[in-house]
């Protein structure tokens, strides 16, 4: 039996407690939460050395409450609920009594729950759907015109409270997307309107801090987690999904399999201020014994219930995997490597049928639409290696994904779409423009894409440049890989390197895009850099701890975090120190640039008089100056 | 006092020895080293298991005899001389006696040792320059139609093996780049005339085995290795020097600074069989006390001349940072961080005059062709940050290195551009370009360029994708970034983490450029990969040791390794399982994809009868086929 401990506030990041659960909390270092505008926008603010004269750097924050010294964090009962006045004072929800947990839901034949784990304690009796006739999803009021706290919310998160910068020089290639200088409601409602981003958040999920996924906002990442069969337990899926959020996790997939799936997901969702997405057929197929060709619309049916009132934000839905496009992935080098494509393929093989997910489509949306739950449209047929990419299957499916988006939109019911998988770089950017086309600028959301094949155990990187790639080129959200993918189930240290991995990739794009707030920390770090503010080089970075903690095991002691030299180059000589003196040099000459390119091109001859003289001012000015060192970068 | 022990062969990959010095020796997991070809080319043979019926895979070699258990390894005494009789059979070098090894070529003032590292014992008295008038350079013996054995040994190599393949269908986008279906020696041969490809080989460094840089031949990957003045050793910089090749380095750069910088170059180029680079400027910069305004022409020419004796290949030479473009650095957020643009911007600014590497640069040359040592042209100048990627500075530079490039091959001297540094993903192309077209399509050489400032610790991966990006634009050779840049200094698992995370962003960049060979490992590796070969699927990969240790530690029972499912879905399910029932099936029904095609669109009703029937010959083939598992991508 697992038994979950809540660990006091203000533990350090990097310290897990020596607990069953171990959940971390306490502020990321070097910053504080701070809760912006009249919604209350969690965003972490990172203090730079009064020496800088810079103002705290604001970034995006997905943290939740557990990087908040000031919230009473209690995993048994689950996080405060943000959104339930929201939602309720819309006037278009019901209470309804929650569908019964069933022995099948967790994967046993018995009532008995032993070898399982402990159900949450704090289970709502009573869940919300929305009246009869009533449709509560961000799109249907987006085009109704009303402006949800739920755009304002993301409005404010998307500035990084920043305020309109006049004075803003845009600088990206976009390829296509408009991102405005700044981020309004009203914005925000015209592109969920439109469906080219989605809100994903279940009205039964009201803990969730709102986020936008679409090509004109920033970039984000999906981090997945779940037990399975073999491994892993609820106890450490808990503590990886906090894990996940606190290093930049914008949503979490549980993608449990095994037993337990539905008590695991209640502990998940309950304590999960981030989205959670899900893959229903996971847990029908549990729930048939793992027999796919023995499932059916009305066991797929009643797990969508199940879920929906639990308050799973999206569904993966492989509607794409019709029948016909089976045998297209049969001369293929892997394949179907979806577990959902495989399942879906194995029964419409079995049964010589189309797929009931196909032909159920619009039953689909009927319930999404009742819980505001988004669809996220499933590429079954996705690549599994760099030979399949772009192929017939792929291509296939993802037109019939268009199709369905347009069918979910007439209900207005939120999308986005799957995408791949394994792609070498020259083929990435048509997928990106087949989406695009196919399907009506719905959000794109790849997993990497790999880039080669070869590297098993660095996935994470072969992944994580098609991820920069294609979210430069528009891919809305990206999912992330860790360093065991294909070969392992990730553990905690995995979970951060392949978060900390996309949230560079994504925020490579959102300067590639030119997101007018994303240079601002690049530069913040830059001029800590170059200035030897050691602290907050470290502070501004993704992930703090690792930076002090490289930097430590070169120059340990602490003097060295306040010298003005690194370690590549010693106290002797650093070029960044020399810069500096160039720098100074020309300041004090009283001519800048302008005087020296003037000067250009050099002819020696008559410039030798000119240049003896400005070689002794320099001589005076302190030619023995100490030359530190710092930042020094290969040659 | 460092003592080098020699190991015993065989010793397996990731055991480090527990001596002063632990070079590795012993085959790379599952391969056996081959010698191909009249020039006994080195390569590996990675075996697959019998089961797969396929040839062993053949790739690309750089860890020299270290991986070969046939090979006798002595640290003491260094690699035997490769190319020794290439060199003298052409006629046009003799023998000199070596330039005295003096007390400040170690940066030490008396001649007393302590402290610094024990000479390395098997020095040559006497070492080899171009007769007279004579020019030893590839490119002088390419542009006069010779075909050295060095480029017979890179066109052996460049193929990987490989018989020419009739039926290869070519896929890729090159940029312009001509890569040829088989490289003949003739084609190497006119890449170097031409001055599109180097091969860097000092005739003092006999024991380097031959490998060509150019946008026409496999992409290449550098690491960097040495002491600097706070941390590191001579005998750590040998064992990276062995580990990094082990992993795929190309070529090494050894960038020591501080004291005992000429014996620690002597040991590690006595042992290595790959190219070496330095930037003379630091140990010239050393022998003036680190005073960068008293560096003369004098002690620059005399440090060039005691290291093409010790036979390094390619010099970094920052004769791009002219006086006038140094005030152009003054706006920016980190001003100048090359080291060697910074030592020569010190000293323009103290003189005011310009750089002596600019103004001396034809008597450079001339030193360069007697040894047969390349230039790599350094970018002092280069960006450091993203705010200051593709500025004024960085092009006025980069158009001199145009303008130097055309002055070195007019004395027959090879040549390569390095470029940055810090590059937003949309600026890189400009970067190729640009080089390409400044330079003459002389080799492009770059660090990175890391995609985004934000996360140190992680640089390898910033770096990464752009690195990536670049080399399929059409970058020649990538010089990596370890987890430490900006930080620390390497350590062995850095360098090896550096190293390989390269190694995938230049073969992506090979496959995505279309190389004739490079798609074979990947497509090796999936083939294993979806056939549960989990020895062949670690074995194929770039690194198989780290690929085994993951897969164990979610599943360490050894018939894991042949079990027909993997950790991710555990024994009941799989989706790569699933797969091959799809496909079996397919086969067995004597009905290819054609006939499944020719149904769509499915008229359901139509086709129910039909449907039925293959239902009911599915359930008699096997419905209850066990469900295995394995490869699990996510959903």
């Amino acid at each position: 039996m697992v038994r979950f401990l809540h660990l006091e506030r203000n533990i350090m990041a990097d310290i897990p407690a020596k607990t069953e659960l171990a959940v971390t909390t306490g502020a990321i270092r070097g910053s504080t939460k701070i809760h912006v505008g009249p919604r209350k926008v969690a965003m972490r603010e990172i203090h730079l050395e009064p020496s800088s004269g810079e103002p705290p750097v604001r970034v995006y924050d997905t943290s939740g409450p557990y990087t908040d010294p000031n919230a009473r964090i209690d995993i048994m009962a689950g996080l405060q609920e943000l959104r339930r006045d929201w939602i309720r004072e819309r006037g278009d929800v019901e209470e309804v009594a929650q569908r019964e947990v069933r022995p099948e839901d967790n994967g046993q034949l018995g009532p008995d729950r032993s070898g399982g784990v402990q159900p949450f304690p704090n289970v709502r009796k009573k869940v919300l759907r929305a009246k009869p006739g009533m449709n509560v999803s961000q799109m249907h009021y987006a085009r109704r015109g009303i402006v949800t706290p739920e755009m304002e919310y993301v409005a404010t998160r998307e500035n990084l409270g920043r305020q309109m910068l006049a004075e803003y020089v845009r600088d990206g290639e976009s390829w296509g997307a408009w991102i405005p200088d700044y981020v309004t409601p009203e914005f925000v409602r015209d592109e969920v309107a439109r469906g080219r981003a989605i809100i994903p958040n279940n009205i039964n999920h009201p803990e969730s801090e709102p986020m936008a996924i679409g090509r004109n906002f920033l970039v984000k990442i999906n981090a997945n987690i779940g037990n399975s069969a073999v491994a892993s337990n609820v106890a450490q899926e808990v503590d990886k999904m906090v894990w996940a959020i606190r290093w930049g996790a914008d949503t979490i997939m549980d993608l449990s399999t095994g037993r337990n799936i539905h008590d695991t997901r209640e502990w998940i969702l309950r304590n999960s201020p981030v989205p959670v997405g899900t893959v229903p057929i996971y847990q029908a197929l549990e729930k048939v014994g793992g027999i796919a060709e023995d499932l059916t619309w009305d066991i797929f049916r009643d797990t969508l219930i199940e879920q929906a009132e639990q308050g799973v934000d999206y569904f993966t839905i492989h509607a794409g995997v019709r029948l016909p496009y089976i045998p297209l992935t049969a001369k293929r080098v892997t394949g179907i490597v979806s577990r959902g494509g495989s399942i879906m393929a194995k029964w419409c093989l079995a049964h010589h049928r189309e797929s009931f997910l196909y032909e159920k489509f619009d039953e689909i949306t009927e319930i999404m639409k009742a819980y505001d739950i988004a669809y996220s449209l499933g590429d079954g047929l996705r690549p599994g290696s760099i030979a399949d990419a772009n192929d017939e299957a792929q291509f296939a499916e993802l037109y019939t994904l268009g199709e369905l988006t347009k069918r979910a939109w007439e209900q207005d019911v939120q999308v986005m779409i799957e995408g791949p998988g394994h792609v070498p770089m020259h083929k990435i950017k048509e997928n990106m423009d087949k989406q695009l086309q196919a399907c009506g600028e719905a959000p794109f959301y790849t997993l990497g894409p790999l880039t080669t094949d070869i590297a098993p155990g660095y996935d994470h990187i072969t992944s994580g440049i098609g991820a920069a790639m294609i979210g430069w080129y528009g891919t809305a959200m990206l999912c992330y890989v860790t360093p065991k993918e294909h070969l392992g189930l990730p553990d905690r240290d995995d979970v951060k390197v392949g978060v900390v991995t996309y949230k560079l990739a994504a925020h490579a794009a959102d300067l590639a895009k030119g997101h007018p707030a994303a240079k601002v920390r690049d530069d913040a770090l830059s001029r800590a850099r170059f200035e030897f503010r050691w602290r907050d080089q470290f502070n501004l970075s993704l992930d703090p701890d690792t930076a002090e903690q490289y930097h430590d095991q070169t120059l340990p002691a602490e003097g060295a975090k306040t010298a003005h030299f690194c370690s590549m180059c010693g106290p002797k000589f650093c070029s960044m120190k020399i810069t500096q003196e160039v720098r100074d040099f020309a300041a004090k000459q009283n001519q800048g640039a302008d005087a020296f390119i003037a000067a250009r091109p050099v002819d020696v001859a008559q410039a030798e008089e000119g240049m003896a003289q400005m070689s002794r001012v320099y001589d005076e000015m302190g030619r023995e100056l100490y030359l530190g060192s710092g930042g020094r970068e290969h040659d």
